[in-house]
């Protein structure tokens, strides 16, 4: 039999060296999320299926991962003489090979238990949220601010910068409309970008400006279509983009009122300008020229001049769930990944779906997956030291290593993380182990230090070597 | 169709309230593993099924949660006419009703793929560590010390303390069979427990002992069952244990000679005395007695005054992996979990199973989720104030609102937890939230203190007024 060895397709270990990179993210973003009030919950790995399925679109919840029945499920499943017979008329008639997935249709026409999963693992952290308001109302104090930093799995293709097991971390506030709760998403991206020394654009939308255009031109169910159209226009021009919108059966008089808006070019408030006029009297129009106003006013004022802060027609994510502002973040630093690396929007009505209408939220969520590429590419991690060991201790014997015990004791009461080599390897051994795991000090205490009650020290960045008490060794290390 | 807005049975929530104490103890115990210079991993929360399997026992793989392969994994199994039949004359075969695993039966003997699940969640930290370490060698210097603090995940029948989604906290040292690293294990559990302010007794067996007792009285196969014996003579007395052994066919000479150890009443070193004597001249025996002597020698010099270390030979955790020292941990707290909180052990060949023999290791494991309940108990959990909000701005209307904006933002940026209202409720709907959410001081911004620069502070533990200016507010909370 052939030993596996590997992590399952599109899932990876991180290493020492990954998890003190990938913990200086979670701390910074986790910290930035406090600062401002939000916090923490965790909710588990698997929800009952009935919680996730139908709220990702088909394609969503194909890429759910379902969980088996605990127990000897396969035992539990049981056919009547009626379902065989079923069985093979179907085969007969297909003149096919016959499927598995027939034997389920067969299976609950006779009323069988066919289900083998009950549970599956969280596709994000959103409708978990959602489920978890839900339970807890008469807990909760309104509005809600949490954040959540948990990892979530989806059946993805694995490919570069795609998993199928990776970490969100998201904020939410739940049960309030204001769109000062806009402005501090604004807020919270610039302070986390800011500290990550990553400078960024923020790109913001609204759907009532989406559907404005859509109604004003005259095709008010397209305004998906004419998103997507307007996404391309820079890739493959103008004549294409109305080809486009052609084939998806929006005729030529709305697309004729679309060519003003496709040839305008200008900055966000120029953009507003002349969104004022182009929407005209749309009531839906003025509310989301009103929304973006302010959020961009107001955030303007309250941000740092690294983050570039602008509206965005053409941003159409999760237009299926956002029902106001919409965000999209990404790395203005040349050469990082281009794609975004958080993003969020407001919904009006997420925890409906559990039987608790009229809650409106907004939310972020940051991947932490894109921004440990970004920081990777741009080399913006800092130097990591003091999170690990400090001082290492040589071992020259089972008396020496007694002695030792000792003093490593000494160095950790004061705060120094400090470790003994187990066994009384060769020197050279020991030196690699100190080596390879980066331990700026290498302790050397034999008889004759222990008579003389000092410490052989090595430092080994600069090579320097001395003789120190073990009160000095502290004070060196704790400066 | 009835909303589900539960999680899954065995599973949790954790609050913001239970985030803060279940981070306290995460961060103790990840403080004091990197003192001793343990290093963090993360490995993937599902493993190939053949990693995990067979590792557990037959209990332990009934309680493996299997993944279905995703996609639309029930179309791609595919029946031949042969299956059908063969699968028909089954159930005529056994005159009863049809039987789905009887249909894995018929495919496989006809060579049709019936694997609808090739991953797992992973059962425990160990196993996927072994996994770690093989796929990683080349990449690790030996001896690896490691700790990874992670869920895992087992289908568990769910009771009061026992969940089906737990946290387990481990560190391992691996290439390295020095019993400094059994020492050190005492040493780090003597350090989580007393910063925790829990005093424990750390119960310390010795794998070769239970072996040297089982060949010396003749028995040598039976030593699990002397061992479950012993650990029941507390119970159910001298007579009934003797029935016992005789039951699972241990003859009467073997039972004749242990009724001296069994009667044998001492503390730890008396025993240790004792057992020498008993084992005579056996080789395991006296090997087995040295290494619990050393250390349990070495680290009582090393360990503080509240933690009481004892061999304990009825100790039998995991005898079927564990091949020389055996730890359990316990609390002292009257009225506590009496239940192990910890435990760990040395073995000699964990990475064997994945084709790199000779590897010893030793690790120790702390239950989170047990910790937690001792601490409830015995309210032993600190007051946590400064992680969340310590400034909440009352909201009074847009312009105050606009205004306490930018005195939010000096105070974030002297790292101080801020939070504005985002609307302008009414003013018990807002004392109200600050209240639930225990925010100590509340800052009022009116147009009166907008002419003036001031602030209006309520002291909300002592119910206190004052008027300050942003700086004094600043230096009021940093102190």
């Amino acid at each position: 039999m052939a030993i596996q060895i590997n992590t399952p397709k599109g899932t990876r270990d991180f290493s020492p060296a990954e998890m003190v990179r990938r913990n200086y993210i979670f701390d910074t973003v986790k910290s930035v999320f406090k600062k401002y009030g939000y916090q923490p919950i965790e909710t588990p790995a698997m929800e009952n299926s009935e919680t996730l399925m139908g709220k990702y679109g088909e394609e969503g919840d194909r890429l759910i991962f379902k969980i088996l029945n605990s127990g000897d499920f396969l035992k539990r499943i049981t056919l009547s003489d009626e379902d065989i017979h079923a069985l093979v008329d179907t085969l007969k008639k297909r003149g096919e090979r016959y499927k598995h997935s027939d034997l389920s249709e067969v299976k609950s026409s006779n009323g069988v238990a066919t289900e083998i999963s009950e549970k599956a693992l969280r596709y994000d952290l959103t409708v978990p949220f959602a489920r978890y308001v839900v339970q807890h109302r008469n807990e909760i104090t309104f509005p809600f601010k949490r954040y959540q930093v948990q990892p979530v799995w989806r059946a993805d293709r694995p490919q570069k910068g795609r998993y199928r097991e990776f970490y969100q971390c998201d904020i939410d506030v739940i049960g309030s409309d204001s769109l000062l709760n806009e402005v501090e998403m604004v807020q919270v991206v610039d302070e986390v970008f800011s500290k990550l020394n990553v400078p960024v654009t923020v790109k913001i939308n609204n759907r009532k400006l989406l559907a404005a255009i859509a109604e004003v031109i005259g095709a008010p169910d397209a305004f998906v279509d004419i998103t997507v159209a307007l996404d391309k226009l820079d890739k493959i021009g103008e004549e294409k983009v109305c080809n486009e919108l052609r084939e998806r059966g929006i005729s030529n008089a709305p697309i004729e009122k679309l060519l003003p808006l496709m040839r305008f070019q200008g900055n966000t408030a120029e953009k507003l300008e002349f969104l004022k006029t182009y929407l005209g009297s749309n009531e839906t129009g003025q509310k989301g020229i009103a929304e973006v106003s302010e959020v961009l006013g107001t955030a303007q004022q309250l941000i740092s001049n690294k983050t570039v802060l602008e509206l965005d027609l053409t941003l159409a994510r999760g237009l299926n769930y956002y029902t106001g502002a919409i965000f999209e973040v990404r790395s203005n630093i040349d050469g990082t990944l281009s794609s975004s690396i958080s993003g969020g929007g407001r919904y009006d009505d997420l925890t409906g779906i559990f039987g608790m209408p009229d809650v409106s939220g907004v939310g972020i969520s940051f991947g932490a997956d894109r921004i440990y590429d970004v920081l990777q590419e741009a080399d913006l991690f800092p130097e990591f030291t003091s999170d690990s060991t400090q001082v290492f201790f040589v071992n020259f014997g089972e008396k020496e290593a007694a002695y030792c015990l000792g003093l490593c004791k000494q160095l950790r009461e004061a705060g120094i993380n400090t470790e003994l080599y187990p066994e009384s390897a060769k020197m050279k051994k020991q030196m690699t182990y100190a080596n390879n795991n980066q331990i700026p000090f290498v302790a050397m205490v034999g008889t004759q230090e222990m008579e003389a009650g000092t410490i052989g020290l090595k430092n080994m960045v600069t090579g320097e070597q001395s003789s120190v008490s073990v009160s000095e060794l502290i004070q060196l290390i704790k400066g």
